[in-house]
């Protein structure tokens, strides 16, 4: 009879707690739902199954077949759904021989650097304009504050992988170059606000795409 | 004609502040709305009355007529909605005599328990693995801070009533045994996690309703 | 060739980011959609133009023909949508000789007074009772903490402006006399919780429009 | 020898974990070292004990022989040092018969309150300047919004007992008649900022122990 | 009598609230004290007065004979400690005829622009490398999203005034030109991460007094 | 002289933000000096180096010799003190074959797991008490919510290697054994909270070190 009581209790907290999506565990996100300054709105939790908390995108190499040799693969909450309101989030780098991520910030995070394999020469600039740079070997960590510029560079002979985690699901990227020369922004403002010379600018831009 | 004009002033402020419900003092929870990481969308302020903001679900006295001997009403944002957006809940605790809140946690917020009747013997274990507990009488507080396991025994002759306040309007709850033992995680599975014996695994399995 | 292989690593990630609204850096109000304790649903990001990151609402003089010779223009999200999620706002505040902005608090934010012309008496009251008051010149600041009574009076002969920020897109607004005097809460109520005589609640409830 | 193996292996762990305080489970506060924003200092956690998480300081009843027939009675951060960092805090609430706790508000937190004993008239006002109050019986809970005026009135013949729980560890207090009445803010800038008759003023003044 | 008592609540309310520091209303900044990542360490409320919430070091025009013709003053939580755990923060901008604020981020704070006199051609540049900008006129208000590029330019004849906003009273700010060439970032180094020409680094290094 | 206008703004900029700490950038750990809630007291920029933002204690393999076969090693602030404030940390996971990482929960904060060698069968359990789990291989991530109980297995006949993120920097960790058998929680006080019998409780704090 105790079993048959347990029993009974047990079916009464899981009526409380299942009705009405009473507990918030997790809010994988609804892409195609109504999203806000939190994220995204959740899908609803009887359609949650394993495979939303499980991500293969990032097992395969990336293409590093392009200039900068190198990429980067974001598992952010828009490609990995599950993070939406977790507050973390990551992205692998691949990094060929003479790979390079440009200088670029993350407006919505701070980073963490690890390094699987090879070499990587990282830094990141403070707001007092002082320059931190190392070069990193396998297993090696190294933190980038949330919205300073940074860059990583492979520093070794071979190809270099990294994994990067963010303290934010949606941690944003903005590259340096494309910022400034793959959009319309006029060359005299860019000119204006960066002193670069208008040459400098105008190359850029062809290579980049930009206009005006 | 002074007073008009405070009157007009007046008209002006709230046609200011009421059209696009334009300030958010609070966000009563529409339970059949998307959901979001921060909690449920907005009822729209129109429609709110005085009601919204009372609840009278934890008033009666539980049903203790169970194995535990124990009754946890919970009022958190889906039985309240007004408490949606507002950091705050509480639930009841009703324990008979020899009855057992079982070793539990709560996810996402810290506790704080008020006994109001009789006497509890409660406590918590640190990460540190360091037991923290005491037998709590009339008038006594004790808190749990976030996430970590914690209990509660009725320690006196007579039924016993608490209080529990929590830091979220949606604190979760995982119930040790229930987490374990009811639903189907393989037998093996719980064993070489937790080293429990298969036949207590087994026992307690058969008494909660688990498979596997 | 490099060109065009860089030109096609703008591509990619172009197609990365921009896909599926990856990347949030803001999220423009949709006053149509669903809101959250968070703040309303984002605009969509396709059409999020320049013009909904400006707001020209506070450039003209508030009316100060009224009995508190003072006009507060908010630019709050609900008035500046894409202050939405972001953590600030403003207020334009104009005072005529002898303006007034009776004693009042923010429920959701502090405030930061910057006088731009004329000459203000400002001050709070903290939980202490302790008050802080000063006349302010043009280009002084002045912080009133979250959530306390606070008030600002024109000390000089001319028109005084100020701007208003606050830590909260959305920090609400509760005027100490239309609070008490300009709804339905009965005299004797208001009798019992602020000792004031009966007689000088039905004068201000005769001037605000309350009622009761 | 799988048992010694395991003990190492607990050893170890703790060694990880309790040297340099690694692991921050909570943060009882020392009011005697420096505080931040965030709260107080933590106390050294080799000298908490399970008396640090009691607090008995609410279990007897407070005195109510003052004019309002009220007792206030905190368990905030600066009561309960274990609050600290955990997001929440309670306070009791005596009303003899014909007690009333006078219009306040919380600037840094929403407050829950629960009925313990006899029945309760309790409201607040919005922005919008709306009332919502109703009366409260044995059981009943209510939530006031974070920095709303609002008040208690024992709506019953006999005593009534009230547990108020609020959303920040130091949530405010600022009670409005302290806060216009007992300081030496001058009468006349409370008639510019408030309306009030300067004989209402004064009168209060009086009896509240203000000047000027 | 009955004023007797109510003075007497009085005093025990303020023996509750202000032994111990009990409310936390604000915390002033003390800068010589520890500081955390909150904030700085608080000034004891006793030694507070209203001089500390007022600040007069905006009230003078910047000085703009340097080659961007502009200045930018901050009233950050460093210059006036009382914005200290508050949220927000103010800056000044002059801006001479032709005067700039070169392209820069603030890692920590969303940014509110309010046009007190001339004009300003302002900007972002968002994640999606899409450029937002356009001329603002007195009286505007103009948003830039946390940490991302953005940039103020004067658009008239005369002098430029602004006042900027930001979400935290500790934003930062990382100015493009002076984190790139005004440090010891190797030249090379830059190039690789940025695709500029060498000869352009290395005329800007020679401006703006960077090495290597 | 253009150059030489410019040099003086640049320092007139770095004295503004370098003296007095002014811009919080980083807010690396001094363990030494006072903890707060939000974490440790900041180190002194000056004396800050990019040291500070390296870590190698994750290098090498961990220790499986031990009864599970595995091995975590944290970096987390205490470990890695430039992550103090940032929201983050990071640690790693090494599971000889047949190796597990018992049923566990982090109290502050969500995981991140990446498989980096080996595959791993890993799960967590809902507050529903719904269970997730699924073998992971090379480069596949999981998300574990918040506060609830996990655990991770070898999967394979070889070593796993994995690495785990955190959405704090001081995220905990209780390991569901070492709570309950490895300290002096008396044995009846486990049976009544968590039903298990008297004997598994006994074996257990046998092997584990527990008393009572």
């Amino acid at each position: 009879m105790l079993l048959k009581t347990l029993f009974h209790l047990h079916l009464s907290f899981l009526l409380i707690f299942t009705s009405q999506a009473a507990v918030q565990d997790f809010c994988v996100g609804d892409l195609s739902a109504p999203e806000g300054p939190a994220g995204y709105s959740c899908k609803s939790p009887a359609k949650v199954t394993v495979n939303d908390f499980v991500y293969s995108g990032l097992a395969g190499v990336g293409n590093t077949s392009n200039l900068i040799k190198a990429a980067v693969s974001p598992a952010f909450s828009a490609q990995f759904p599950a993070l939406n309101g977790l507050g973390l989030s990551i992205a692998r780098l691949d990094l060929a021989p003479g790979g390079v991520v440009p200088m670029h910030t993350h407006p919505g995070g701070s980073e963490l650097l690890l390094v699987v394999d090879g070499s990587i020469c990282a830094g990141f600039i403070s707001s007092a304009n002082k320059i931190y740079f190392k070069t990193l070997y396998k297993g090696d960590l190294m933190v980038f504050p949330q919205g300073l510029l940074h860059f990583q560079v492979n520093a070794g002979k071979g190809p270099a992988l990294a994994f990067v985690s963010f303290s934010s699901p949606s941690p944003g990227l903005q590259i340096l170059d494309f910022a400034l020369f793959a959009n319309d922004l006029p060359t005299e403002l860019i000119h204006d606000t960066t002193f670069l010379d208008e040459a400098q600018i105008k190359k850029l831009k062809g290579v980049l795409g930009g206009t005006n």
